[in-house]
């Protein structure tokens, strides 16, 4: 009986905590009126259209009952009802289901959140395997939505099932007047003041001490007032709370609200730094981790394909939490009509097709990618109205082709796009095989094809060894993103592959990459190649480089010439800049899946390799998640020893191979 | 400053309502459980996708502001600001506004319902001069929703301005141990008992004595539990409630639930049965005319596109409420993506794009015009994805061609649907002509030319001297419907309108309409052609058949070669057919444009003829609403006497002309 879980029309759930989470962002701002100057804390939309839940639900299932039983309709709406073979019964009534076929349709309407269904029983108990009936009858039907964290019939699918931790500040000083409190570190949840009556407080935020006290400019503020003593916040991102004109500190404590995740990864090696590191990373990586994969936790909280798209590629080595990939696939995608990119980005939109098949790859759960593909192909469907006559990528007027933050020539059709356009056709084609849609295999693998020749025919300038941004603008002018991505999705040929290692990699001319974000390609793409020096230097010049400035968390941005709070400032304001940006969390990635050296080579892991590389540490023990069991890999000058929960894998070393047994120890003498 | 109303996005207010409202129906459903049998409400959920409002909002207006003013933006929700000039402001905040040019932008979230702005000022006060921006950026922007109703700061457009009247029972009697409440005639509003402590009762209500005391099939049915000795019930509609075991009859009220309509229309002549059935068919349309028009106000309140096509021009006769019908054709339209007809129904899209023009010939409202183009494009284009490659209709798998309740050869493209479809690019063509649309001029006129062309080409059959159902089928099967339309809509020769008129109806053998809805457009198209007895005997027959089995509204469907209960049987249920259907109430429009003969020659009454028929009345007196002012015209064997608020009028009376001046009053002698 415990199978069953609670159902919805596909997406509400992702779309009804999306709506919400996307018009939680708020800003600092200083207000004037009727004499008096305040800093309030004041509503930021979200920048595209933030979809929200279908309000009504039809799903239906059909099937043989070989025993009497009995079923009751659970909801979170009095507005529906079941239809048991055309009769019709209200919730919590008891539902007699005799030996034989039936067919059964749920119907539900909640007009301020979504309706959900809940029944129990031993055939018709609620899960996927029900469809969507009614107004998508035309379209292929889709599977219901359901959730992990929704299996109890006590459980609310409405409210979002994180969990909370009492936390208090592991500091409190009084300065310039007022009191500063430091938590030790970046924390997220609802700020508790207590004190005296009904006093209001002004509270100033930080993630860096400097933000907090500097009251006229923090980007985040609480205006509190008590109400018999007691104040609790909304959730809210800091690590610093600072309230000016406060003799005597109050008690404040914070409400640490998070989603727990998995945590059998690991990485420790011999540098403490890099240990130091990857444990920075993870703590990113939690903090961002919510109802889907946010890009940073203080500033937009908003879901970015981009950003989502590195963090789905870290949680595969670390919580590998599929639920939390799904939904944020879901959270992008919205809903019809699409009239603009994902996030309004081009390329963000390229990335969501092409994470489909990465999630495939890495989990091996086919149900998702059935579930999710006429989503695709309506999202392959807008971009294909988009395409210049050519097929190829071209700018609209209200596209943003964002790529980076970074300097490009970019009102051309850029070669960067036009890569991750290829990868996206790649996926597309994967994703069509495996589901047996030939026509759509063909059509994707050829547009496949013929991009990835006309990046080389149009985009190679032999000149410079490179591919140039724009083939258009005369201006042959050289960024190191295609050029990455011409490595890393293998979009030409070795011959080229090296020229752009030395022309663009090394070459110090060549504006180097001041985000995490687009760090991460570039050291995947030499890690492929087996560069393994290139990542290591900069995971201690880059990283290290904050972590050396004391941070807590990756930030959104680092460029190792600014100094002081000229760090902290961002799109013109002191400090907009994100210090919590999870797509600072790579290292987790690369060092699980290029020293630890584990990764799939079938999908869902049913066969893998394990082909760990020293680097250049001494020795390096840790552990990487797969859908079925966690892989241990320990490296030191003497062995190589590998335990495995799952069977499927191949050691690989030094030209070697060891085949790898479920819970046997592989124990590899190196001497 | 009174001239500031309440804005939202374009179709918000309209889709938030709908949607609450299409998701209210219930029946009565007989239910075991726990070894007690009872009949309870249950939900009944549309058959069709609801569609909810857009939850974010986003719009912007930039202006000349000529002296310094100070503006508070208002919401109905805390997530919003005004961003004025890039500077940013909560809510309930002044703004002031030097003079110069601004622009402002409103920003605003609402999970459980939609975002509404209000602005007092002298320049930007809130109206439909306001146009989204963001996510409709790229689509042409659209103006601003607003409706007269909401003018206040303190109006809250969320909850629907209806009234309320406490009404008693004419009558209580007891009854086979139980009670029965007679209301005298239909009534719809929330039923308040009133007794002791925590009773509960069941009452089973009906538009019939007969479906009341059917405890067990009655179609509504109420499950009152008092709390407090009170019990309110949502809003249903009775003329009867029986409480079956009652010895001692309950305190029993109904606070009648309306919108006032305006009431400067009448109609009074010699013949009582006529003047009884104008103010039944008047009554009918108060009780349907509400967020929009409804079909019926008993069974499923629900808006359906055909049945308010005919409440609109019932409505240009009688309260001329223009907000009501654009309310209506905006619930009709949903939102994107389209992917049915409107209500399922092909007819029902066609209609829809009808009633565009029409609604404008009578109102002479451009702005709503120009509001709703971009949905007028995006259903026509729905339309023609789906038309046969020779572009006439076609039924697709998933169409429910409707057409009226009556056997028709209909499983090819059926006659009357391309007359429909004709007639909707008439109404586009004048559309775009209207708004300087050349292209979509020239393209629809001439769909419109082939379509009525073909239908005579491939309809007309000879033999039967008629239009056939379909010309495909080899049936040659000759119902009215589509030779009412040929008339109707002019589609055909004057030659071929008198064969049709000679071979369909007046042919008995032609099955006789059994709706008031086709009924409408049959008397419609024959007083088109100056054969007024055929009306004038039709209100006497069918109107009046049900007149005399004590119809206190019009009913769904009349067959007067039904008996006693016979008469309420529908869809196989035994009171399924609703008593109170507003596709009934067209004598009010046939009366106001053929007997009083008041119409529109130029769009908004800016010209308009008077051309009364005294028909087989002694003498009639009544009167006409129009956008500025009523017109009253009186008929007797002496004198016909016309007195209207508004110039531009023509007399037409026995071969002469008399120009109609404002406010002065025509007196013209017959004899």
């Amino acid at each position: 009986m415990s199978k069953s879980k609670w159902i919805w029309h596909p997406g509400a759930f992702e779309l009804y905590h999306s709506m919400l989470l996307h018009n939680r962002r708020t800003s600092a701002k200083t207000v004037s009126a009727y004499g008096k100057t305040e800093r309030k804390s004041v509503f930021y939309a979200p920048m595209w259209r933030a979809d929200g839940p279908q309000r009504n639900a039809e799903l239906t299932k059909t099937e043989v009952v070989d025993r009497d039983e009995t079923i009751i309709l659970r909801s979170n709406t009095p507005y529906c009802c079941a239809i048991v073979d055309d009769k019709k019964y209200p919730p919590n009534t008891p539902i007699s289901l005799c030996k034989g076929t039936h067919t059964i349709i749920l119907q539900g309407f909640k007009a301020d959140g979504f309706p959900a269904f809940y029944i129990e029983g031993n055939v018709f108990n609620t899960d996927r395997t029900w469809v969507t009936c009614n107004e998508n009858i035309i379209k292929p039907s889709r599977n219901a939505g359901q959730s992990e964290l929704y299996t109890s019939p006590c459980d609310n699918p409405e409210v979002f099932k994180f969990e909370y931790k009492k936390t208090d500040p592991v500091s409190v000083k009084s300065i310039d007047g007022g009191a500063l409190y430091d938590f030790g570190r970046e924390v997220f949840g609802k700020i508790v003041v207590r004190g005296q009556g009904q006093e209001s407080y002004f509270l100033s935020l930080g993630e860096s001490y400097e933000e907090a006290l500097d009251v006229d400019f923090c980007q985040i503020c609480v205006n509190a007032t008590l109400e018999n003593g007691e104040y609790v916040s909304e959730s809210v991102a800091f690590r610093y709370i600072f309230i000016p004109n406060l003799a005597t500190p109050l008690d404040i404590f914070v409400n640490f609200e998070y989603l727990p995740l998995a945590t059998s990864a690991s990485f420790e090696c011999d540098d403490e730094l890099i240990n130091t590191l990857w444990k920075v990373c993870e703590y990113t990586m939690l903090l961002n981790s919510r109802e889907g994969f946010f890009d940073g936790i203080k500033r937009d909280r908003w879901v970015w394909s981009g950003d989502a798209y590195q963090s789905y590629f870290v949680n595969y080595y670390l919580a590998f939490d599929k639920e939390i990939v799904k939904r944020t696939i879901r959270i992008l995608r919205g809903s019809e009509p699409m009239t603009k990119h994902i996030n309004t980005i081009s390329d963000y939109t390229f990335y969501w097709l092409c994470s489909i098949w990465d999630y495939y790859f890495y989990t091996g759960d086919k149900d998702f990618v059935s579930d999710i593909y006429e989503d695709m192909k309506e999202v392959l469907a807008f971009v294909e109205n988009r395409l210049a006559s050519d097929g190829m990528f071209e700018r609209k007027p209200d596209d943003w082709v964002f790529m980076d933050w970074s300097t490009f020539d970019s009102n051309g059709p850029m070669c960067a796009e036009q890569a991750v356009l290829c990868k996206a056709y790649d996926s597309i084609s994967k994703c069509a095989k495996l589901l047996g849609d030939e026509p759509m295999k063909k059509h994707a693998q050829a547009r496949y094809e013929y991009i990835k020749e006309q990046i080389n025919a149009r985009y190679w300038c032999e000149e410079k060894g490179a591919f140039i941004d724009d083939y258009k603008s005369g201006k042959k002018n050289v960024t190191r993103h295609a050029n990455i991505f011409a490595i890393l999705f293998n979009l030409t040929t070795k011959e080229r592959q090296e020229k752009i290692v030395k022309n663009v990699i090394y070459n110090k001319e060549i504006t180097p990459i001041t985000t995490p974000y687009f760090e991460f390609y570039e050291l995947d793409a030499m890690c492929q190649i087996g560069d393994f020096e290139y990542m290591t230097n900069m995971l201690n010049s880059y990283w290290g480089g904050m972590l050396r400035l004391g941070a807590t968390t990756i930030w959104e941005e680092f460029d190792p010439t600014k100094n002081g709070i000229e760090h902290y400032e961002m799109y013109g304001g002191k400090y907009e800049k994100s210090l919590c940006h999870a797509w600072g969390a790579s290292p987790i990635y690369l060092l699980g899946k290029y020293a630890l050296g584990v990764y799939p080579t079938e999908p869902g892991y049913q066969k893998y390799e394990v082909k760990p590389n020293l680097m250049s540490f001494k020795h390096f023990r840790g552990a990487v998640p797969t859908p079925n069991g966690t892989i241990t890999v320990s490296y030191d000058k003497d062995f190589v020893t590998v335990l495995s929960q799952i069977d499927g894998g191949t050691l690989l070393l030094n030209g070697k191979e060891y085949e790898i047994k479920a819970n046997e120890e592989l124990k590899v003498n190196l001497n």
